[in-house]
């Protein structure tokens, strides 16, 4: 018997492997030790068997993170990837870049050097251990993401005649309205079969402190509700210094304008501060995969069909960029992660199950624009700095550059993330229209800066992008029941992976876990062929 | 009559002008045009009359502000230094610096380099305009603070075995139990006279949104009340995909843990987010201020006597390092910035008021410490990046370090921000006590690691700085009823000014504020003597 004393990892690996998962999530629930995140670590595939190959077809997350574990375990690689680069979605566009979209119309991004537009993915949970593992490993430098900015605007083009509110002032009129009508309630002992008079006493205390009620249990105005909300002129030095409080919003007022969804977005999990970016750009993550990678990645290579044999998996591709006569990759195993609904219009033989798996899956559109100005007015004249302001406009909502924070000269705004009926609209009209529509919608909300300091912009409609059209699988709860299971399954030497292939869809994470799982069954399989 | 429209801007100065500071402040209020913070930019102190000149006392924040601008309106300048760096409270300790505390105890910091401790201040709201006004004129570098991880702890001796709780599970639970009483309350008809039936139904609405209820408007274990508070196994990608989801702390086990104390800390004003943190420690900014203002401080100036007459201000002053005879400076008028806790025992020819005021200001006490650990422990095995936890123990809190995300190697944690009590019972004990002891609390909280890890100590008892006796000035509701308007008031030729002299008191804006209102008085009054 050892002295030294058994670990809570170690003892719940024993428990894990002797009673099974569910009994040891029952006792990491037990000892208060919630792994939270589904990805336990880079997948220990051990060693491939000498000589066994891969072909990755996509180098988006997904398919570099298959690469490289397989890589590191020994198997001989290569990936085909449609495009001119590595990441995918993972992308930023930066100045002097082209992009041509599905219609035809091709932009030429005029940013300054420094600036740029996250058109996919823009932020990454504390939580999503899987892709921050792979940053920490190939050293992407991290900054945070700001998701909640109290001096952001929440603004309704039906509310307040049109005009913006802050933030704070909408979560300080929630809770403060919230707090007042449970004080209420609980005085007038209408709960007084579901709490004990002495919780009762403790949730008074709470609801007082928390909802910033005055000593009658109300919401009014005066300092403890300009603490929440702000003031009209705050708190001063020497004798200038008494503070003008501000006028909360009636209880009725405030239900109706239905501006408090705005405030439980940051409530959500994966919207929980704090969030990271890389530093200079989401794509930078898709650069170092790449650069790691190197020439196992072979660009350019439009895959055409997709072929199992018992021996291997034959994959035909042309030169997307040159064309010229088609071309043939063999590896005894496949990783496919190219998006369903490309996938869908590749001939491949696999059963009937993964077809019609993959041809259920609905992808959702989103419109995202990054527009240029010549000045940060939005630090220097609204004082917010990083954060999200929110619209019921198509736009949706307009997201403030998250570095170079007090900086003179140029910044970029996301003037969109238009999704829904939102999204269609946008989808439909031209670039030039949307960035026409976008300075209208903004100038709702930073009036007489918006047009004027407006220098050019760029706007991907993800419904017109040609390497995924769309920006994520958005599964149905009967399409995930019926065919979530299929679409996973290994098809003789062929397996999906991608966001699409997981339970967190959109998520980046979703496609680092969806790799990690699929390689670690197909490495099984490989073992054992 | 001019064609150009009027500015928001121009009409409220003009009502300002014309009607006064009530009737702006209402026309701002129905503008919804809220200024917030009470600093209105740099002072416009006009030309100084030519050979004018000032002595200004202490190059903390509101001495360097008075001296920058009242050098800039042409004053002869000369800023009287006890320590031998400018900053004051605005200050970080870097590997190999020296501190001594009252008492004698010397610290030799022995972090690495590009780690630090703030003694002082850490943060910085983004609505504190004054003191962000000098951070872009003098170009310091900023950066995010985090203010809000919801992955943090929540710790108390008395809860849940002494195992702390994240701070999403507070959160969400405090917020579901408060969503689901009022919904039942709403829903027995007991709010009927105060909320029209059709606000009911919005209520209702907005609750089981906010609150995470489920379609019975209860709070209950589920994929809702999981993608608040957290999972034990979150959703995944391909077949290992299902979630584990956490169970729910009760109603009453939620209130009487007295946790909930926690979340409102972010509500506040001051607290919300964004914050700001000067890249390197907080230090940086009184660095860039002494490097702007040069040779017009004078350091280790010790003053030890403050004489005004008809004509001017003598102040005596020895040199704290040397020693050696006093000397004197002389200025037509002084700017006073001294912390009251020692310009109360600085002999000074004021009147009866101001002194009172100085005398009775009570300086409030705190225990800042920094411990280096050899690896980043709350990173990599708490999922912790920046932000606090919070805890009953002495120490109150635990911060960790919010730049260098992800990077391996050392890191230093905030391990103490001890007030009340706890600061008491820590200032007592000697720096190497203090430090044995946050290896004890943060052994509660980091469990295996905090004790293993730990590498050095520094901590900083502000009962025991030498040059303050305190951190900051704590008002009484009854004291500045009183004495706060003389504490302000010119004095022939002095003027005070500091965070004490503000109605922002342990805030670095409040010493921007204080020092703006100061001189502006006193210029008037220097332009017609």
């Amino acid at each position: 018997m050892t002295k030294k004393p058994m670990s809570r990892r170690s003892l719940l690996g024993m428990i894990g492997t002797v009673a099974g998962a569910s009994a040891m999530y029952n006792a990491m629930t037990e000892l208060g030790f919630a792994q939270e995140s589904s990805y336990a670590g880079p997948p220990k595939l051990g060693k491939a068997k000498p000589g066994a190959s891969v072909l990755v077809l996509g180098s988006g997350l997904a398919g570099m993170v298959a690469a490289i574990e397989m890589r590191d375990a020994g198997y001989k690689v290569q990936v085909l990837e449609y495009q001119n680069r590595a990441g995918g979605r993972n992308w930023s566009l930066y100045g002097g870049d082209t992009y041509t979209e599905l219609g035809g119309a091709t932009q030429h991004v005029g940013f300054d050097p420094g600036h740029y537009l996250n058109p996919g993915p823009w932020r990454i949970p504390y939580h999503h251990a899987g892709i921050l593992h792979y940053v920490k490993r190939l050293k992407v430098q991290m900054e945070p993401f700001v998701q909640v900015n109290y001096n952001a605007y929440v603004h309704s083009t039906f509310v307040n005649n049109g005009k913006p509110r802050r933030y704070r002032e909408v979560q300080a009129d929630f809770h403060g309205h919230v707090a007042e009508l449970l004080a209420k309630s609980t005085k007038q002992s209408a709960l007084d079969t579901a709490v004990s008079k002495q919780d009762q006493e403790i949730l008074l205390t709470a609801l007082k402190a928390w909802g910033a009620l005055d000593k009658n249990y109300e919401y009014k105005k005066g300092r403890e509700t300009s603490m929440r909300r702000g003031f009209v002129k705050d708190y001063g030095g020497g004798l200038d210094s008494l503070p003008v409080f501000s006028e909360p919003v009636g209880l009725s007022e405030t239900l109706n304008s239905y501006l408090w969804r705005a405030i439980n977005w940051s409530h959500e999990f994966e919207y929980q501060t704090p969030l990271f970016q890389p530093k200079g750009g989401m794509g930078m993550i898709g650069k170092a995969f790449g650069a790691e990678l190197g020439s196992l990645i072979q660009y350019n290579a439009k895959v055409t069909d997709i072929r199992q044999d018992k021996t291997g998996v034959t994959v035909t591709y042309v030169d997307a960029a040159k064309g010229g006569a088609a071309r043939t990759a063999r590896a005894d195993w496949c990783v496919c992660t190219i998006p369903a609904s490309i996938l869908s219009q590749i001939p491949m033989n696999v059963g009937g199950r993964m077809k019609a798996a993959i041809n259920q899956i609905p992808y959702g559109g989103s419109v995202k624009s990054g527009l240029q100005f010549k000045r940060r007015f939005w630090e220097q004249d609204d004082g917010i700095y990083g954060g999200i302001s929110f619209t019921n406009q198509p736009n949706a909502l307009i997201g403030y550059p998250m570095f170079d924070y007090f900086s003179d000269g140029k910044g970029v705004l996301q003037a969109s993330q238009a999704s829904g009926p939102g999204g269609i609209l946008m989808s439909a009209k031209s670039p030039e229209e949307r960035i026409k529509d976008l300075l209208d919608y903004g100038e709702n909300i930073h009036p007489g800066n918006y047009k004027k300091e407006f220098e050019n912009g760029v706007s991907v409609a993800w419904h017109r992008v040609p390497w995924t059209l769309g920006c994520s699988g958005q599964w149905t709860e009967a399409g995930r029941e019926r065919h979530y299971d299929n679409l996973c399954a290994l098809d003789g030497r062929i397996v999906l992976a991608g966001e699409h292939a997981s339970r967190l869809p959109t998520w980046q994470e979703g496609s680092v876990v969806s790799a990690t799982d699929a390689i670690l069954r197909l490495h099984a399989k490989a073992m054992t062929a």
